[in-house]
């Protein structure tokens, strides 16, 4: 890689997540709290990265492959390590372990958390929480490129190693415009959803929490009971934008230039509707006779559906009571995700949809091995190598809940057992937060996990974050050499 | 499809199934038992199979790819129906829909059951049971091919539609020496465990039902606590003889060919057996406290690791009381299975290897893009459109795994839950047998599924043994248009 260029890039990205830090400084004036803890990381990550970005000269302009997924997989690391000490300054979370975590879960929009009690947490510690949930929802590195056109040179590398989705979809010629583009649509809908949340009733700090949350599909509130300590309308507020955030970017694009047949021809975003939909239907039927009304259970059935297809992680309601096609449905769901280009996790439903496409071309071909086919999503043809890459891509995710399941089921704890194995390390690479089969209740809470496993969570959060390939770039000798 | 043709093997094999019960109505007349029950099936099979097979006369003599997969999958189907009629006419499975349910399991070699006590049934009717895994672990196709050398002209679609593993590779030139020489291994070690149990303790008509049973990786016994009923020695023998029925049989023809250097590059064998290794120790210390003794331990550790690997299923304890990591292990071995071209089922090692070597390769070519490498096999370059299918494989086997859970989710059974929805589909499509988390006891018995399940799992079973195309391609329109 060019060492230089990559070295200069993240000192630039430190600091650029020392300014990011400032809303919540100012939060915490606002409250009258200590803002000590913030401002020692933000001097030293401006101390260290000011001077790198200014001094170090890069051999090179432009950044390759190669470039890319390194700096997406050493920045997530790096970012999440400084990210973390206002937690351990604070004495909100005393152990590094448990606040890198709970760091990663942030970034990656996770929203897994150790935190038994967040309600005793300072609102300034408790709002950079969920503000890293709005910085990894769209990705940093995006927003980089989004503030600095200079580097719009050749950085679609950049980009590419942090989005999530099996292709990435310029929404304007320059990937500078692109990124702007994505950051001012996902700021509008926050914005939205902030507005939408104090009318229907909700206290202007939690609306805040909740809506930089909501927005990256991460999951950390700022009450224990998660979205269950509010009103109904709140909840069906909360799901309608779990579910907005779940839709591909390009979408709402398409709907600001008004180009309606880019929408209606996106297979995605209709499939991704009629499996919330029939998905809805499918709980509240099922759930019908606890709750005994079928509001209650339409509701919960909603928000629940959009709570794990979008990633989200936020609760209503203990599902753990729930009967088992519910609880399965839930399950089955964290797999798949939502659209590509959204600020959910999970395998996302395009993938699945090419898959299925290629099966299906598969066994054609078998049939009649002389026809030749291509593979098409909204009319055009995929490429071959995304095509090929899918398998692998699901392969590796495969193999990450299988293996990261063995290592959990190690862990000594009170309480573990074969669903709690399989589902926390599930939620974890699918970047959705809550688990299954808890003694300890419906939340999920990781905090008692020993220090070995969260630190696996912690790496398997980033790998599903940035979807594999950029973490595994860097255990590859290759990548390290100089190009 | 050339329907002539088709039909034509199709009453072929027909007949064959009815010479294939002559083994059981012996055993019957030895123990003095009614063997009307199989005569019936037998004159019907005959007077349907035997017909067809020489009246009907075919257009075209070679068979194209799109006839093996529609013989593999019908034949299949049928080779079932008839197949349970034996256990219905004798009242020994009353229902229709559990009988078949038996027969599936036996032919694919599952070993899952719907019967609670099976040492009350006439000892005709059991060794039937037991001997479908035999006819099933090889393939009956193949035993066509084995015994019809008339049918090699071109006729290698037959066998590569019904073995299992991602390629087929031909002993000898002509397919039919090579079906010859995989059945005359398959029978020589099968006489080689009957044998050794023999001397081992056993009774000989248990022996003869534990022999075949292993053969085919299958699993069913003729004692309630299956391999559990007899003294360690036997359980050893039996674990020796399952472990070497999930190696490839080429290993085999290598070895009296003395072809060492073939087995000592074979990547998927040393692997197979580093897992064994590494299972057994790690489940030995595991269960240690438990068991308080490490010869148990060991032996019970070594017995369940090929009993899932090899996904035999047969039991010797009671896994369900097991520390968490023994259970997680077993679970996960499920998906992986054992040797491509061996009686096996679940995905196959050679699969996950080349899956791995994939990955490597993927993230190699994403740091140095203008790089080209090919992924290797034993020395040998592997076809990129086998490659391409691996990936659209474990897609299928995923997506039938989530989807059936979901189904079977949805059964109100007693005891019923997310662990049963699961494993249960996980052994079905894996071809394992046993499930976890059945409240009902350690092995996992199907009784209590409701017929819809119980159906749905037949073709779980199937998709899973005759790894999914053949069975997907009879969806297809296209499949039965005349070529």
């Amino acid at each position: 890689m060019n060492k230089r260029l990559v070295v200069k890039l993240l000192g630039g990205l430190l600091a650029l997540e020392a300014l990011l830090m400032l809303p919540a400084v100012a939060v915490a004036l606002c409250y009258g709290e200590s803002i000590f803890c913030f401002l020692q990381v933000i001097l030293v990550m401006l101390a260290i990265g000011v001077p790198v970005w200014f001094l170090v000269k890069p051999d090179v302009k432009n950044l390759n492959a190669r470039d890319g997924l390194a700096i997406a997989g050493i920045s997530w690391l790096l970012m999440s390590f400084f990210g973390c000490l206002p937690f351990v300054f604070s004495g909100s979370i005393p152990s590094l372990a448990d606040a890198f975590f709970e760091t990663v879960s942030g970034f990656t929009t996770t929203g897994a958390t150790i935190l038994e009690d967040v309600e005793c947490l300072p609102k300034g510690i408790l709002f950079w929480r969920s503000f890293t949930h709005w910085i990894g929802g769209m990705g940093v590195l995006v927003l980089t490129l989004a503030i600095l056109p200079k580097l719009s040179g050749r950085t679609s590398h950049l980009a590419k190693a942090e989005t999530p989705g099996p292709t990435f979809s310029k929404l304007a010629p320059r990937m500078g415009d692109t990124a702007k583009i994505l950051y001012m649509i996902y700021g509008a809908l926050t914005l939205l959803e902030f507005i939408a949340l104090v009318i229907a009733g909700m206290p202007v700090y939690d609306a805040l929490i909740h809506a930089v949350s909501t927005a990256g599909t991460g999951g950390f509130s700022c009450r224990n009971a998660s979205i269950g300590a509010y009103s109904p309308l709140i909840q069906w507020v909360v799901a309608v934008f779990m579910l907005l955030f779940g839709v591909n970017f390009a979408i709402y694009f398409h709907m600001i230039r008004k180009e309606w047949s880019g929408i209606a021809k996106n297979e995605e975003l209709w499939i991704y509707l009629i499996i919330i939909v029939l998905g809805t239907f499918g709980i509240a039927l099922n759930t019908l006779p606890q709750t005994g009304s079928f509001g209650d259970s339409l509701r919960q059935g909603f928000f629940n559906i959009n709570t794990v297809m979008s990633t989200t992680g936020f609760g209503v309601c203990d599902i753990s009571i729930w009967p088992i096609f519910a609880r399965v449905l839930m399950v089955v769901l964290m797999v798949g995700g939502a659209c590509a280009g959204s600020t959910a996790g999970g395998l996302k439903l395009s993938r699945i949809i090419m898959l299925f496409k290629s099966c299906v071309r598969e066994v054609r071909r078998m049939i009649s091995p002389r026809k030749v086919s291509v593979v098409r999503m909204e009319g055009k043809a995929v490429e071959e190598s995304t095509l090929g890459t899918l398998g692998l891509y699901l392969a590796i995710y495969v193999v990450i809940l299988l293996l990261g399941s063995i290592a959990v089921s190690l862990d000594p704890m009170e309480g573990n057992n074969i669903s709690v194995s399989f589902t926390s390390t599930l939620s974890c690479i699918s970047n959705v937060g809550p688990y299954m089969g808890s003694a300890a209740g419906a939340s999920g809470c990781f905090a008692g996990f020993s220090v070995p496993v969260k630190l696996l969570f912690s790496i398997i959060m980033l790998a599903g974050r940035l979807e594999f390939f950029p973490m595994l770039a860097l255990l590859s000798p290759t990548l390290w050499k100089k190009y």
